[in-house]
């Protein structure tokens, strides 16, 4: 029996997140159904992470054992006609049969994407956080850099939030234009329900100097959610990499 | 009576085109409709031009009379709880009595998106046509300037069009990478139905080596749809500015 890594981008505008749902399609979901076509049984897949309803993603991961026997190299591109072209299979692999989506992942990236501009942009309104106003870059870079680093990350964390440690260990923050669109991007060893959301919502009132990079610090240390800012939107948010 | 002329971005992929449709919903009705209660009455408006259903718009413009009290520069902004989020009204000014966004447009200028990549890009499904070869940008660039002047373009006008002269003036004809994208661009005093996705169709023919620069021209001049290649699909193509 093989264990098949796929490694999976896609627009979660249209699902209600990448986990099987109770209601509403979970992108997990579309992928057991439609490939179940190609291996000839039932799939029980393993995602890297949940992504939220909205969310994207260019390099989730995911693994399932199969019996079925085509050949590791003909997935990606004999998914794409079973597949709505909201997800594609970018890379399939044989790994070891040790290798879990999820237990095996030593670290994610994340990035955020923000459109400060004066008016909307139809075409960025599923991709990217739109903000009204200007954003002081250098601002939000310094606030940025305070979360790097080993930190119990509960002020932002989701209220109701499970009962998991809070600690989680950022090893790189960073924020640069790319264009008109500015990108937060975030690489740890793990990330908190909402976190990375809950970050930059905070982040973002740094960049627009409700907050400075001292409050940005206070509130992390505070560890209460209270203290921090909104949540942003669902939309603006890619899991990027997996690392294993 | 105020003239009002608006600018209008919007993403095409959930409309019937610009037009009134019998069938599905086009821009203008939406527009129609929706800024009718900030004007307090029935509005008909003018667009400059039809664009496909699908099809999409960084500068689509329309004028309208009113009798509203609603000041000029407050238009814009107003709207946009009213729109839907996939068309924005990018600016409003008060024109002549007699500038109708048609008739008075003196040139206009379309982009086309493709997106040659080996794997399909989910996030770009409705934005640019996906094509999974390389394509060749000189032999594009040498046979686009062959198009520049004045012509007779029949090979490239939709079968069963109208009976308007076949010939345009095209002033400027442009291809280049924006990032992982090739954009081909066309300025010109007017274009027939489907021509700028016709040329597309038979330009990419040419980026992909089936076609020669010698074959476009020779195409070009026999008039002669049949000979031409396939029209580009819809999703790929930009009204990027109506030029008055």
């Amino acid at each position: 029996m093989r264990n098949i890594k796929l490694t999976v981008a896609y627009e979660g505008t249209a699902y209600n997140g990448f986990q099987r749902q109770m209601n509403g399609i979970g992108i997990q979901q579309v992928l057991e159904v439609r490939l179940a076509k190609m291996f000839g049984h039932e799939l029980k897949m393993t995602g890297a992470g949940r992504t939220d309803a909205g969310v994207h993603a260019y390099g989730q991961v995911v693994n399932f054992k199969t019996t079925g026997t085509i050949p590791t190299e003909r997935i990606a591109v004999g998914s794409r006609c079973l597949l709505p072209h909201d997800i594609v299979i970018t890379e399939a692999q044989e790994v070891d049969e040790k290798f879990h989506a999820q237990y095996s992942a030593t670290s994610k990236i994340y990035v955020y994407k923000i459109y400060p501009h004066v008016k909307p942009n139809p075409f960025l309104r599923n991709y990217a956080w739109h903000i009204w106003r200007k954003i002081n870059v250098d601002a939000i870079q310094e606030a940025a850099q305070l979360i790097i680093g080993t930190h119990d990350f509960s002020a932002f964390r989701a209220a109701g939030g499970t009962t998991i440690s809070p600690v989680r260990t950022i090893m790189a923050a960073d924020c640069q234009f790319a264009g008109d669109i500015f990108e937060l991007s975030f690489w740890g060893t793990g990330f908190l329900y909402h976190m990375v959301r809950n970050l930059t919502g905070t982040l973002v009132q740094v960049g627009l100097g409700a907050r400075s990079a001292k409050d940005f610090k206070e509130i992390l240390d505070s560890c209460e959610r209270k203290k921090a800012g909104a949540t942003a939107p669902a939309h603006g948010l890619y899991l990027k990499e997996v690392i294993y």
